[in-house]
This record gives structure tokens, C-alpha cells and sequence, in this order.
């Protein structure tokens, strides 16, 4: 018979027991539930409202049972109706009345938001070091390949030569984009809800600016209502998750590109890839095409939880039971292909010359002719025009713009000189992308630099 | 060591293992895998392609292996890849080389998806069942409150009544536009994309229609390539369950209104409310908070599936893995709540005394006084005006406009009479409606027939 | 003033009044309007509800409106509520007291949502004839290229030959089950709100059979509150068209692949490609990545419909002004991307002999290898694990599968023979797969036999 | 013919022209477009790039098409391809070829992401002002309310007492963290892509700090590829805007119930409701309505920009163009709504004797008569039992709490005294829940300070 269960003549039906009970997807609360509960006792003995008595029952009550659930001595009932009653149950079972008042002064509300912040900033911590070891793995390969040149794509189609170091970096900076979101989050999450007890707050004088500090929390929430029934935190998490994975979408999908036969311009190692039972040629980037999959999961992860709080009254209501299922989801799932991303680049073999001869005769060298002609005079427009028509030949005749000689060029324009061709190589339109954030190997060095400093910073 | 290890040096790694797997999520397909495995086999042997030695082997085994799953004897191991091999390697285990042959012009691709389908058909005509109680309870409680008036509401103000039959028959409807769906998408479900193969189908002399016939489909998918990257029946399962969980969140937004004591319409049964630990007067519907706060899963499974499917080339991508994940949320959610909302009705109290009262004085009678007029020969836009200012005389006396005698009537025009005063009354005013669909007991009585006919078709 | 402004003492307030109109949103709507209250006011007539003479006047004002928005002689006023509004007021200038006799028995609740079906309806009409175009493009395509050879690829890597045809038809059977389910959806839309009146249907002797049939409903709305709040035509109509948008992503994605350098298996025409200012070398294939792109705009419209109705009460609630909003969205994008679609398919040019050499070398013909020891009574497992050896046989001395000769095919399996030769190329490979719905081209006359017999189908 | 017209035989089809122009949706850039050129053009001179002409020309020429835009002496053709195109024409037009020139080392798609970033900065900072205004207007009847007294909910059931201060304040807070998101992702907006030219960067001696200082950047982008391709910003914004209007949605749901007859707990204004034609006494809560339905459109745009992105490579793809769809639709939706909302409190009249009245017998005192035994050393347990028996007493003579006499009490417990009775009231509930961030009047006067000095940070 639950706690509240006197002004009730019948008993929950089973069938709504199951569908309302949450101890499947909230039992991962447990050690911050423990951790919050021994911090409100303490503050409580230090107000007096608790006895020191029971301040140190409940303390020594709640380490057992964090004992009990690391070593497996004792494990949750699958039919509790969720993780704060079974361990206030459990409490109940070793120390009796004590443990009943040390839920004085809080209620199942402010308990399961102030858990759920707990466990969420241990969360990103984790998911920050995660980040960070992508981050790494892409700056150490572009450390290895800053002269490594491969076609700079727009619309899919050749544009420049770029470097893969240039190439590698872009989503360092998308990762650097994402820590810095959960940066930013920190603030709005530590915010304690701790002490609004049901709605209102309490009559009993506690002091919510020490739990607040004692469990690492910036700040007290200042409004009871509002620390009760906001989830903006979780939302805000699945949305900072959303765009992370929509970056790995982004990498794996050019990695599985890049895996075609076609491209080639990579070969994944045998850890992450599979074969076929019945085509023995096959070698599938799986890790890559799960993780562009997933981010299916984070968005409906995102919709979920904006559906669930759309056009709801306050203070609490029982729908927010759903933030965990959604917020798990995300955090999950990021969490996984994060790591699963740094694996990829274990071993990865890139196959530079592949990319190399890619770029044999893509004219993506033209618009470097044509900056020559501007720099020697020439208005952009017939410049423009020149090379147009260069193009137009070398297409005609089945030739490569590198391959043209200084004759043939000056048939075009008499302003083209030996420097002209000094230009065309990929490796030489390349280096003179010398701008800040440009593919120049130099502006490349200096772009690691910064990513070097941005990865140490914590 | 997989079977198509051969190519490769390397072991998978643990972590990718363990990403890929999806034998949490598809272990429940073991009875159709079994059952299509079976027919499959049962086909080969008829078409010469296994010999009848085989086929008996396979048959057997496969038994053998549903019994010992339903008996509890063998459970499957939660390292294995996905219930396909594990099935497969328990049937080599049983039966030797014969169980490879099983496999022949058959591929996991089309296998996955045969056996996708034939699952969704079960969970679709249970789906259907669990429907229909829904409605039978609504049309039950119908037919006996088609003279229980309340206010029926627009931009949730009162605006004319209407009975408390009328009201819920109104989310029969609904219901029954959610079995429609889901019959019509039966047709589209039941293509059997068996034998298709990895993506080309096969050269061995199968017989699609043989293997579809004898599983329940209704037809042979017609393209190899689409048959196996074909995902359109999880989206449009989860689009029709989406919908069918809006109707459920609107039933139950009307429930947890009505049990405010604002308006006190209803109160639930304790079998599916629960209360408070601290506030003893506390009786929450926590039932109906928790399905409509469930509608966030099934509108984030439909996301989740669409964005797996955007911009995926021709034709299986291990991305498509993903699909149960979001299918499976979508049908126990759904599943979960219909059976939920029929308890929700076993037991409800309407408190019709509270419903009449709500009625008094709240002018949703006004329409039929200028109606009055109307008949009388006044033009529409005169007797507005005159009801208008009854109305507001009403409202400077705080009277109710059904407390109005005669000869006040007279003083505002002239062709008021008794007939006028009887149209009045709340309930003369719900008889009035006796337009086909409308709200009039009478009106009512004709629905409710249509529904039970509606609700005995299969 | 508006008409109901004899309870309030302010005007409404101009930003209110703007964010409240709806004019150029629904202004599309003026032809069902019009339509719908000429057949509204014909049934009056019928019914004696209204004269004769009211009947003729409300007839030929509504016919002249028509003109005057044809010709453009009126134009609506921005500033106007909605559509409705606006046309009763033009007839109201046009034909006086009776214009207003012609809302009898009508509110602007049923109005609305009886104009929107119909417009609704009309535009699925023209959505299935933009359907069926894409669909003969690509089976008059298809047709030309049953021979024509391409890789088939799973986890986009090579995996099987398939034509040309074959993979072009996958698209067709995509579309056409949006066909169907378009089709399906009929009978829901086709559901005449008409006489629901605000919400409890009327007291005046209307007949809504007759007002139903003669605006081609199929049948009338059985319940009155359900019929002005029921808005899951507009949901199901954007996750029709969501899919519908997933299948042109696939299908953009392709193009787009196929234009790269690397596959090169199509030149798309001048007419939907876009070049470069900067790169003369560029030809982008714009019309595909956008309409890749305005995927985002269907989903988007559907979450927002889903959204907008999750947790309403009854009956009508202004929310659902929003409905236009989303469905209009959808069915604007959707119908240009299809029309787009087609273009795209005019003048394309598939480059097949990059298709063919695409295949050279690429062991997707090792299968058949496998399946010919098979055949001659060696064991699937051992006839596999000797092709893995041939397979790095070739690969070692880089060499292709096709090149082998008989005598070294000897040194691994004495078996082998002359015609185990001529299962190698790729196109015996692709004639191999026989089984209905595979990528032989008897196999895929077959299925266009099939595709064009649903294409006639109305 | 445009600018890369030469490799093209064929124009642009017109449905191509027509689908991909932007011009409809991105003119409204013309004016940071414009800032952004003469800022561009500036650097050029100063690095040498440009003559001094030129850049006194393209400068004056910029400045004039300003004028010409503001006065409405030019308007944009509409047909033109996008904003960029018709003002560089425009320039062309008025300088010749120096308006070419002022393109140098830049392309569209750093100039496009250059301007979209600049727009939304500043329509955050009207966001940021709107905002204030809501939080300001709460603050206000804030300050008013301390002490009227309501009934604090959950499971939309009594819980305790709480005033409309503590009530309006709630949602300040829920403002106040979307004010903190949106300064929060300013570093992030405010990256500079301008320089990043097509994708690699460019030759040209450009200086990247000096236009990203002069156009209030606060740093440059340090990856050209990322530059061009990053649309995080506006995912990140209409996360925040989905975030907002979720709280609008609630608060809206509030006001929209408190206007049912039932609550009866506020009066909206004339000038944000409206009333019908057909019934006299509705008085509806449009506004609220609106806004509420409004949030599906935000949710919408939120999913359409993340599936827009999913899975693209890099660099530029055209599927960005449709950012700007979503990105406008979520800020012109949110900006509104703000204002709307600030509107509704104009005027706003609280039925404070409603509030108060609806506490009546409510029993949300029930917490403090045993709190009242707790204090007196009866254990917590016995205490709520105790109460339990008082509220089953009350209940069976329909009597309410706070009526009960001492005498009456002791006959429960002994303890009971004078003290006991003086805590009953339900003011004196609120008053007892002087907690941090509790519903106390005291406390709430600390809240207010915080929300003051809150209010004034900019």
C-alpha cells in the first residue's frame, strides 16, 4: 500500500502500476539520488530541524546502501515505482522512523529534478572528455597532412584543392561549437531546485544555499514553481545533442563516400567495417552508416521532450515523468557514437594518392588562371573570359589545364609567363590560399594552433 | 570469427560490437523469423533447390527451437549480433550443414524485412482489438447519457450544450478514423519482399509467390532493390499511431480538465489515480497525465524514422537498422495507452449534477432565443441586436437568461411568446439540434446506431 | 466593427488584428468558398429554409464574385480577417439582407473546415497527376534501359550488377505506393463537415446528404463536435507527403552522387544545373540539392500540424487557424519538387559506359562463382571459402575476377569449366537473377508490364 | 544569361528559375547585405587590393541604393535570383565595372552566411528587447499580487496556496534563462565567415579581423570550410525560439483555462479577444489561442533546419538555401508572439475574489494542521494519519477545514491548540512557506528584488 494510499479504497490496477512505474529507466539516478539525499539530511541537522541522531543514522544508512548496490548485495525491485521510494524504502528497512524524516522539508518534486541535474552535469563532464578525444584524434591526423591534397567540393562537384588537414579540421571546429554549447548550459542546469519542496517551498527553515553548494550546484532556483516544473534543461541538452550529431552525420556520411569504390579516398579499419556472408569483396562501413542512423533517435529525442512540455499548466505534472526516457536517449546515443567516431580514426588508412589523382585535369586549378590575368591587369571579366574559352579547349581536345604549355597560353593572352604556370599545379593553387582560415598548409599551421590551445582549455 | 570474416585481419572491436548489435531490440521477431525461415525452407524443397532430407531437418529444427524459446529451455545470448544469426547458429547447432542451406536465395536484407512486416501485421490486428474496446467503452458510456447535458465548448468557453454522449462519440470517431488507417495500410504492409535477395534477387528457380501466399501477405513486392530498402510501412505506421496518440492526448487533456474541482465533471477511479504523501486531499489523474505526456515518444519515433530515411541512396544501408528502434516505440507506446484508457472509462464517475449546473446562467442558450425571432419573421441581424441587449440586461441584474419571465420578454419585442419561453431550458435547447450528426438525443440515437455498425465491422 | 462587437467596449488591437488575419493565408480558398456556400444556399432553398428569391440573389452575387476575382476586378483587402469574411462582405454589398441569410444553419467553424477538405481534395487531384508524370518518365526510361548495367550497391559499396531499368523502377514503385496511399486517404477527407454548424449541429431542417453529394463528398460527418475540430486530414496529408519528399531526397541524393567526378554515371541538363562565376569548370546539380533540401520544409510542416493539435479539448479552438499554415507548406513543396523532378528527367543523360567500366574489376560477379561450385554439388561453405581464395588471388596480382582463365580457375576446384566462364561478366551476372521482381532484364519486363498497367490505373 | 553562363548551352528552365530563386524570402538582407559589401570593399582599399576610386565609388553607389531602397524609389525585381544578384546589378548598373570588383576575394557563400549572421544579431537584440518587455510587464502585476492568494497546482489539482505574484514570477524566470540562452550563443553567431570565399580561402592579401571588427564580429571564422557550410546558428537559434515559444504555450494554456467560467480567474481585454457572430455571450481568448497554436510552427522550422543538414558533405550544398525559410519563420513567429503577449497583460483584469473563493474547502491546508502536530513532537507518520481522519471527518459533513473548532480538533489529538487554528487560513499557508524562493510574501519580495536587477543587465 503506497504512502498516500488512505484516502483510496481500491488498489492501483497492476496494468497501471507497470505503465506508471519508472524504475526501469530512472535507476541510473540512484548514486546522485543518495548524494542529494545525504546532503539535504546534513543541511537539515545543521538547521536543527533534524537530530544529530538521525542525521547520522541517515548518513551511515544511505553509504550502506551505495555499498550494497556497487558490490550487488542488493538489487532494485523491477516492480517499485521508481528509484527515490526504493531507496527511501530500503532506508526505512535499516534505520526505520529516521528515515521518513529525512524527507522533511522536500518533496518527490524538487528530489527528482534536483537528481536529474545532478546526474546530467556528471553526464556532460563525461561527454566533454568524449568530445575532446574526437577533437584530438582529428587534430593529430591533421597534423600528419597538411600537404595532403584532395578535391574542396561545393554542390558535390570539384571546386579548390584542399588539404585534408583543412578538411579534418572543419569538424574539429563543429565538435569546439558543441563543447561549447554544453559550456554554456552549465549554468541554466546548476541551478538547484532543492527546498521547493512540493510547489511552494517550506515552512521549515532550511537553508537551500548550502545544499545547493555542498552538491555543487552555481545557484538556487528562484522561484518554486518554476524549480519544480522546468525542463528546460533537458531540452536544451537534446538540442546541443541534435546538433552534435548532426555533425557526425555529416562526417560519416563523407566517410562512407569516401568508402565507395569510386572515391577511395579511404579505407576503414577491420574493426568497424563487416564483410558479407555471400560477397566476399564487400567490406561495409556499418560504424559510419549506424552513426549517421542514430541522429534519427536524438531528433526524436528533441521532439519528444518539446511535445511533452508544450501547453503544459504549472507546477508539476505527472508528463514530465517522460523527460528521463527522452533525455537518456540522447545522452546515450551521443555518448556511444562519439566513441565509436574516435575509433573509426584508429587506424584509418587514407588513401592519398587517391586523392591526388582526383584532382588530375578537374580544373579545379581554372580560377587560379584567371587571378593571374587580374594580377597582370586584366579585368576580372576577360579575364574570366579568357580562360573560359582555355577551358572550352582543353575539354575539346580531352587535355588537362596543367598539361598546357606557355605557347599555347599565349595564343590566349600575351600576358602569360612562366609564373603562369608555376601556378596551375594543385599543390601550387593550394598554397596560395594564404588568407586566415585558409587551406594554405601555413594558414593550416596556424589554424592548429589555435585548435592545440581551444583542445587544452577546460 | 563471423561468416565473412575471411577478408579481414582484425576482430571487430568490442565497443563496435556492442554498437551494432541489436538483438535487445529485435529478439522479439523470433517467432515470425522461425515462421518465415520455415516457409522459406518449405518452398526450396518444393522448387528442387533443397533436397526433402533438408527441408524435414530444417522444418524439425525450427520447431524444436520455438519450443524451447516458449518453454524458456534456451534464451538467447545478449552478445549475439541480432536474433537472425543466433537463430540460424542454434539451427547449425541442431542440425548441421543443412541449416546453411536454409539461407539459400535469401539474404538477411530481405529476411529483416519479410520478417518486419509479418511482426507489424500481428501487433496491427491487436492494435485493432485494443481499439475497439476503446470504442465499445465510449459507445457503451454513450448510450446511457444522451440526455446528460453539459456545456459544450469552443475556444473553451461555453457555447451551446451538448450531451456527454455526443461529446465522447465524438473520440469514437476519431478512433475509428485510426482503424481506418490502419486497415487501408494493410495492402502496402503485406508485400512480401522475400526473395529479393541481397538487392538483385537470385537466380535459383524460387517462387516469391509460394513463400508470400503461405506467410500472409497479400502480394509480391515488385523490385528487388526497393523490396529490401523499402521502410515506407514503419513510417506510416508511426504517422497513423501519431495521430492516434493526438486523439488520446486530447481525451485525456478533457479528462484532467474535467477532474479539476473547477469543474468537477468526472472522477476517476482509484484504480488509476494516486495521491499524496504530503497533501491527503490529493487525488491526481495520473493515468491520463502520463498518456498524454506519452504522446512525445510516438511524435519522436515518427522523426526519428523520418530522418533515418532522408537522402539514403538505393538500396539497404545499415542505417535502416534503426527502424525497429523507432517502430517498437511507437507500437508499445500506442498499445500501452489504449489499454490504459479503456481501464480509465471501467469505473469513471460523471458527476452530471455538476455538469447541469455548470449550464446555469451561462447564456449558451442565447443563440436559441434570437432563432426564435428568426422563425418569427425578424431578420437575423434585428434579433441578434435584441438578444444582445437581453443579455446584457441580464448581466447588470446578474440574472440567468432562463429565469426571464414573459412580460419582460414583451418589453423587448412584441412576438415573443410561450413557445419562446419553452425553447429556454437547456435541454429544450439540446433537443433542438436535430440535424443529421447533431447533438439532439434524437440525433444521437441515429449516431450511436451508426457507430455499432461501424463497430462490428472486421 | 465586426459582428460580434456588441459585448465589447475596445476595438480590437491593430497588432492583434494582424497576427489574428488570416487573409493571406486562406485566400486561396475563395473558388471552394464559393462553391461551398452556392451549394449551402441551393439546399436551403430545397429545404424552405430560404426563399426562392434569397436562393437567386445569393446564386448570381457568388457567380459575379467569381468573375470579379477571375478577371481581377476586386482584389481582396490585406487587412481582412479571413477569406470568408471578405466574400460575405463583397456579397453583402452586392445583394444586401439576403447575403446575410445565407450563414443560416452555418457557422464559420463547419465553413471552414468544409472549404479546406474540398481545396484539399482538388490539389490531391493535381498531386496524383504530377505523380503519375514522374512515373512515366522514369518507366520510359526504364524501358530504354533494361541492358543497361550499373553497380548495385548495398552500404554503398558495390555489391551485385543491376540495370539501369531496374534501379529507375525501385523509384517508381516508391511513388507509386504515394499514389496509393493519396488515393486511401480519399474517403477520410471526403467527409462532409457541412451543417455541423459551430458545434452541435443545427435546428433548421437541413438536409447535409444533399449539400455533400453535390460538393462531391462521399459522405457526412457523424458527429458535430468531431466534425469542426477534426483536423487529421491535414495530418495525414503531410505525412503522405513527408514520405512522398523522403523518396525524392533518395532520389536527389543519387543525382547528386552521380554527378560527382568520381561516379560521373550522369550529366544532368543545362536546364536545372547552375555553373559558377568564379569556377568556369563548375556544373552544379542545384535542382536536385534543393529539393534534397525542402525535405526539411515537409517534415517541419508536419511536427507543426502534430503539434498544434496535441492535447486540444473540444471542439474548436482557434489553434487550429494554424492548420493552413502547415498543410499549405506541404502541398506547395511537394507538388513543385515533383514538377521539378520530371524536368530533371528531360534531356538527363546517363553516361553508361561509366556505368559499364564502373563494374570492371569490381568482384560483384564473385557470388556467381561461388553459386557454379554450388551447383556442381560442392558445399555452400566450401565453395565460399575457395572463391575468398581466388578473390585474393586476383587482388594480390591486381587483376580482375573476369580475367581469369580456365586453367587457373582449375588449380582451385577441378570442377570448374567452360561455362563456369561464361557466368562471369556482368551482364550474365545480371541475366542470372531471374527470380520475379529481379534485375534480369526478362525479370524487369515483366515488372514494367506490371508498372505500366498501374500507371493507367485512375 | 547569368555571369556562369558560358560552359551552358541551354537557359534556365523557368519552373527551375522560379523554384530556386530566393529572392521572395531573402530580400529582407538587403540592408546588412549592403553593410557588409561596403565594409568588404573598405578592406579591399585599405590592403591594396582595390584603388581608391573604386572604393569611393562602390561605397557612394552602395549608399545610394540605400536611399533608393528606404524611400522606395527602387524596388527588387522578383525574378531576381537572390538579394545578392539584383543589388550587385544594381551597383553595376550606377558604377560600371568597379561593382565587379567589389566581389573580389569574396563569393556568395561566405557573403550569404556573412549576412544571414548579421541579420539575426540584430533581431536578437529586438528579441532580447521584446523579452524584457514580457518579463517587465509580469514584474509589474508581480509587484501588485504578493499577497492574492490562489490555489497553487499540480496534476492540475489544489496543492497549496500560492500567490499570483509567486504565480506570474514563475514564468519571468522561464524568460529570463531564454534571454540567457540568446546572449549565450553571440560568441558563436558572431564568427565571421566573411573571407572565406567560395570554401579554400583566397590569394588575396585580404585582412579578415579588420571586416570582422568593423562589422561587430567578435572573432573570425578559423576554418574557410566550416565557414561556408556552418549552419549551426540558426539550429541553435530556433532551439532557443522552440524553448520560448514552449513557455508562451503554457502560459497561454493558463490564461486560456482561467478564462473558462469554471476558473473565472481573469478577465482578458477586448482588444486581444474576440466574440461570435451567432452566440452574444462569447468572449474568447484568441489571442492565447494563437499563440499556443503558434508553437507548432517554431517546432516545425527547429526540425526543418536539422533535417535539412543531416548528412551533408562538405562544403557549401545548395539545400542551404532553405535555412533562411526556417530560420525567418521562427524568428518572425517568436518576435510576434512577444509582442502579443505583452499586449494581453495590457489591460488585463484578475478576478481576485475568484481566486481566493476557489480555496474555499479545498483542504490545501492540510499540509500545515499536520506540520502543526510534527512541530509539537508527534512523529510525521502519526501526524498525517491523524489529518487523514480530520479531512474524512470534513468530507462526510461536507464541511471545510478551516471551519473546524478547537474542541473539535482536540477530540483528534490533545496537542492541538489556539496555534493551530491561527495557521489554517489560507494566507496564513502562504505566509508559513517563507523558504528561498517560496510562495511567502516575504519571500517573493526577495524574488522581486532579484528579478529587478535581473531585468536591468543588458
Amino acid at each position: 500500500m503506497a504512502l498516500w494510499g488512505g484516502r483510496f479504497a481500491q488498489e492501483t490496477n497492476e496494468l497501471m502500476r507497470e505503465f506508471s512505474s519508472s524504475i526501469d529507466i530512472d535507476s541510473r539516478l540512484w548514486e546522485v539520488d543518495l548524494k542529494a539525499s545525504k546532503a539535504h539530511a546534513s543541511m537539515l541537522v545543521e538547521q536543527g530541524v533534524l537530530s544529530a541522531a538521525d542525521g547520522k543514522a541517515i548518513a551511515s544508512g544511505l553509504d550502506e546502501i551505495a555499498s550494497e548496490i556497487q558490490s550487488g548485495l542488493w538489487t532494485f525491485d523491477p516492480k517499485a515505482e521508481d528509484i527515490h521510494g526504493e531507496i527511501e524504502a530500503r532506508l526505512f528497512a535499516k534505520i526505520g522512523e529516521a528515515a521518513k524524516r529525512m524527507h522533511t522539508a522536500r518533496s518527490r518534486n524538487d528530489q527528482v529534478a534536483t537528481d536529474t541535474r545532478l546526474y546530467l552535469k556528471e553526464q556532460i563532464e563525461f561527454l566533454l572528455v568524449e568530445l575532446k578525444a574526437v577533437q584530438k584524434v582529428l587534430l593529430d591526423q591533421a597534423n600528419s597532412h597538411r600537404e595532403t591534397i584532395l578535391p574542396g567540393m561545393t554542390h558535390m562537384q570539384h571546386a579548390q584543392p584542399v588539404s585534408l588537414a583543412h578538411h579534418l579540421l572543419a569538424y574539429f571546429w563543429m565538435f569546439e561549437r558543441d563543447v561549447s554549447r554544453l559550456k554554456d548550459s552549465l549554468p541554466r542546469l546548476l541551478t538547484s531546485p532543492l527546498g521547493a519542496a512540493a510547489l511552494a517551498g517550506t515552512g521549515f527553515p532550511i537553508d537551500r544555499q548550502k545544499t545547493a553548494s555542498s552538491l555543487g550546484f552555481a545557484s538556487v532556483a528562484p522561484n518554486s514553481l518554476d524549480a519544480v516544473s522546468d525542463r528546460d534543461f533537458v531540452i536544451e541538452f537534446l538540442s546541443t545533442a541534435s546538433i552534435g550529431m548532426m555533425h557526425l552525420s555529416r562526417l560519416c556520411e563523407e566517410l562512407i563516400l569516401w568508402s565507395t569504390p569510386e572515391f577511395n579516398f579511404v579505407e576503414m579499419s577491420d574493426e568497424v567495417t563487416t564483410g558479407s556472408s555471400i560477397m566476399p569483396q564487400k567490406k561495409n562501413p556499418d560504424a559510419a552508416e549506424l552513426i549517421r542512423g542514430r541522429v534519427g533517435r536524438v531528433y526524436g529525442a528533441l521532439i519528444g521532450a518539446l511535445t511533452m512540455m508544450k501547453g503544459l499548466p504549472l507546477a508539476y505534472n505527472r508528463d514530465m515523468q517522460e523527460d528521463k526516457v527522452h533525455l537518456f536517449q540522447g545522452l546515450d546515443c551521443w555518448s556511444a557514437c562519439l566513441r565509436l567516431t574516435a575509433l573509426m580514426f584508429k587506424n584509418i588508412q587514407w588513401r592519398t594518392d587517391k586523392m591526388q589523382s582526383a584532382l588530375a585535369g578537374d580544373f579545379s586549378n581554372a580560377t587560379d588562371l584567371a587571378d593571374d590575368l587580374v594580377e597582370k591587369g586584366v579585368s576580372f571579366r576577360e579575364a574570366h573570359h579568357i580562360v573560359g574559352q582555355i577551358v572550352q579547349r582543353c575539354l575539346h581536345d580531352e587535355r588537362w589545364l596543367e598539361e598546357i604549355t606557355l605557347d599555347e597560353l599565349k595564343t590566349f593572352h600575351l600576358a602569360f609567363d612562366q609564373k603562369t604556370l608555376d601556378k596551375l599545379p594543385h599543390l601550387a593553387v593550394l598554397k596560395a590560399r594564404r588568407s586566415e582560415g585558409g587551406s594554405s598548409p601555413e594558414a593550416v599551421t596556424a589554424q592548429i594552433a589555435k585548435a592545440q590551445s581551444a583542445l587544452v582549455q577546460i
